[in-house]
């Protein structure tokens, strides 16, 4: 029996209520001047005292020395086991630009790409053309029906874009067209298994088509599709938890993943004070509330150590809107580290709080990588913070007699 | 998707390098006099100061209360689970005398052991005759030629050996001649699968060979076999982990596991000396070291405190020699711990410490087993070093998107 399947069998309906506050990218490395992390470098009075009342630790995403990506760092936070809980590469790229897959859509990767004279490609990203000259490109190449299945085009970023192909029929088992080198003509898409020979013909047809419109756009005078993918079929956090679960987030990614296990998605505005406010204003609809905080992440991504400061001390300005509403059990944690250091998402494993009534709590008193090292917690894996927020709720009955 | 596969998946090569030193059977219990273990009674400045800069923890072999023998603990170390990778008895038995198994041989240990005049056994280990008695008898065991299978007998310690059968057309499923208890007769070897029929008819006409041969040998009338094994067929370190591995091991049973994993094997020396300089004049050839002391774990097997101590203190005069080259990622940990006060290997956990530019390090800053209790790691698996070390290495890419 798998985490889920113990969680589906234990969980209980309970009017307690639980917010799981992920600050992106939280965990980081120490500056070399100070010889402390962000977390060590930001006056964070507010954390430090749901600390001192708390009980914390360190978890890790995927497993010690993996580095996660954003979507098997939130699968795991919400308890489904990031390696096992797969999401295809089109289908994460549709997620992240908020598009809501339906259950026979295949999504794919796209980027537009240059092609000399004879059909070679030159260059992989088209000179890495704006977001707005992508967004012109994909209007050009949107809507069209091959074979009675439509085909959408969604900018992403730069040269990047993601397909929809919707219509029935489809499989997602195809080869790629990119063939991640320059020197060579893009590929052929080809069926892996029978089922997908509709969906590598179409997407064949696809790329002939886009080349004709492209022509005359160079240096994006070509396409390569990858990641074929459908929506992965996830078990909801309803069935499992038995929770009625609300998503905050300001970027479409993570209310993507949050869609992706069913929760439902609230309208937010653009700032982190608006995600509080929406959850003071969503406080008594829903038991469980996912609330999203990207800049952190943003920050160490961009090496600005101190911005990523500043921003973990604008958490915990806001923090009392939070604590305010009193959640039965609050959980703080992130989706993997990104030390400034760095600039990327790391391996390190997170700080992880936990508050609750019963929660028995440490002696650690400071919201910090090196003080969690002696949480009460110890060291865990992320998919096991949902069962101690679900324990702490008193949402779980009791495993055998 | 287990350990390995993800590794696999993950890792890149560069130019960084990882040195593992693996202190045979580190870690230890307090001394009733002085309440310290080996580790804290030893005086190890330079262990001290990495511990300072590193990060540290403990970490199972197999599971907590497991103890370990040399393979899985070693298994274990490479990053292999120690409970699916498992080496066959005769096989491990053939690896420690520094025998290159083909694929097609099938090792059995052997120990020679009285018979009375109607064949029942008196002593399985045959008064526990010298190695050199066994080295002699073996002698005469050696390279007989039945069924055209060729049958090489090397000594291994007092009165046990390991017989390899080499041929085509063997399988290793066969029982056992060894009724693990006297006053029986030695056992018919029987085959447990058809594959194996002809190894169980050439193992028996050996036997009875033998009998022959040792029948004016007493203590050494007869001998007794089993753990019939194949050489285990692991995936390489330079699969894995695309690393171009080295070995650096003065005792054979450790060169043979590194074997067994696909590193590559030093010439070295006798002491601990020359395998620090054999590390420091292969140092540009290889990106991953595995340096292996042994005398920790032989001192504390023979019970001696002292000496155990006395090692370690040397272990940490000779480091300078292998921090002086800068690797990038520095593990020091052992293969398990064995407490001169328990005479052998235990369950323990093992102090492992990792030094590297981004390891996050903690407030630990002294190489002890209670010391390593608030390390960073937390307790670990020791399979989880190697996915640490590569991360640290900068030689994992991120998993998922």
């Amino acid at each position: 029996m798998n985490n889920l399947e113990l969680m589906k069998e234990l969980s209980i309906t309970s009017p307690s209520k639980i917010v799981m506050l992920v600050i992106d990218g939280l965990g980081g490395l120490p500056d070399s001047k100070s010889g402390k992390t962000e977390l060590e470098s930001a006056r964070t009075p507010n954390l430090d005292a749901l600390t001192a009342g708390g009980i914390c630790g360190l978890a890790d995403p995927v497993a010690p020395g993996i580095t996660p990506g954003s979507g098997p760092g939130h699968l795991a936070l919400f308890g489904y086991d990031p390696i096992i809980c797969n999401i295809g590469r089109g289908a994460l790229e549709a997620v992240g630009v908020d598009i809501a897959l339906e259950p026979d859509d295949v999504a794919a990767r796209g980027n537009f790409c240059t092609i000399d004279e004879k059909g070679i490609i030159t260059d992989r990203r088209a000179g890495r053309i704006s977001t707005d000259k992508c967004a012109g490109l994909c209007k050009l190449l949107d809507g069209m029906t091959l074979d009675g299945i439509k085909v959408m085009v969604y900018p992403v970023r730069e040269h990047r874009f993601v397909v929809i192909f919707r219509g029935a029929g489809l499989g997602a088992d195809v080869t790629e067209s990119d063939p991640s080198r320059t020197g060579v003509a893009p590929l052929n898409i080809s069926a892996v298994s029978p089922e997908a020979a509709k969906m590598s013909e179409v997407a064949n047809k696809f790329a002939a088509k886009a080349k004709a419109i492209l022509a005359s756009q160079h240096p994006a005078n070509m396409l390569l599709l990858r990641g074929f993918a459908k929506k992965p079929h996830f078990p909801t956090m309803q069935e499992i938890y038995k929770l009625n679960p609300l998503a905050i987030a300001v970027y479409p990614m993570y209310r993507g993943l949050a869609r992706l296990v069913g929760m439902e998605v609230a309208k937010t505005g653009t700032t982190l004070e608006d995600e509080f406010k929406t959850l003071q204003q969503n406080y008594d609809k829903y038991d469980f509330f996912f609330l999203h905080v990207k800049w952190t992440d943003s920050s160490g991504e961009d090496g600005d150590f101190a911005r990523k400061v500043k921003v973990l001390e604008q958490i915990d300005t806001a923090l009392p809107i939070l604590t305010g509403l009193k959640p039965d059990v609050l959980v703080v944690t992130g989706d993997h580290s990104t030390p400034a250091m760095l600039r990327g998402h790391s391996w390190h494993p997170v700080p992880v709080l936990i508050c609750a009534k019963y929660c028995r709590t440490d002696a650690v008193t400071s919201f910090s990588e090196s003080a969690f090292i002696t949480g009460g917690l110890g060291r865990i894996q992320s998919t096991q913070i949902m069962p101690l927020a679900m324990a702490n709720a008193q949402k779980l009955t009791k495993f055998g007699a």
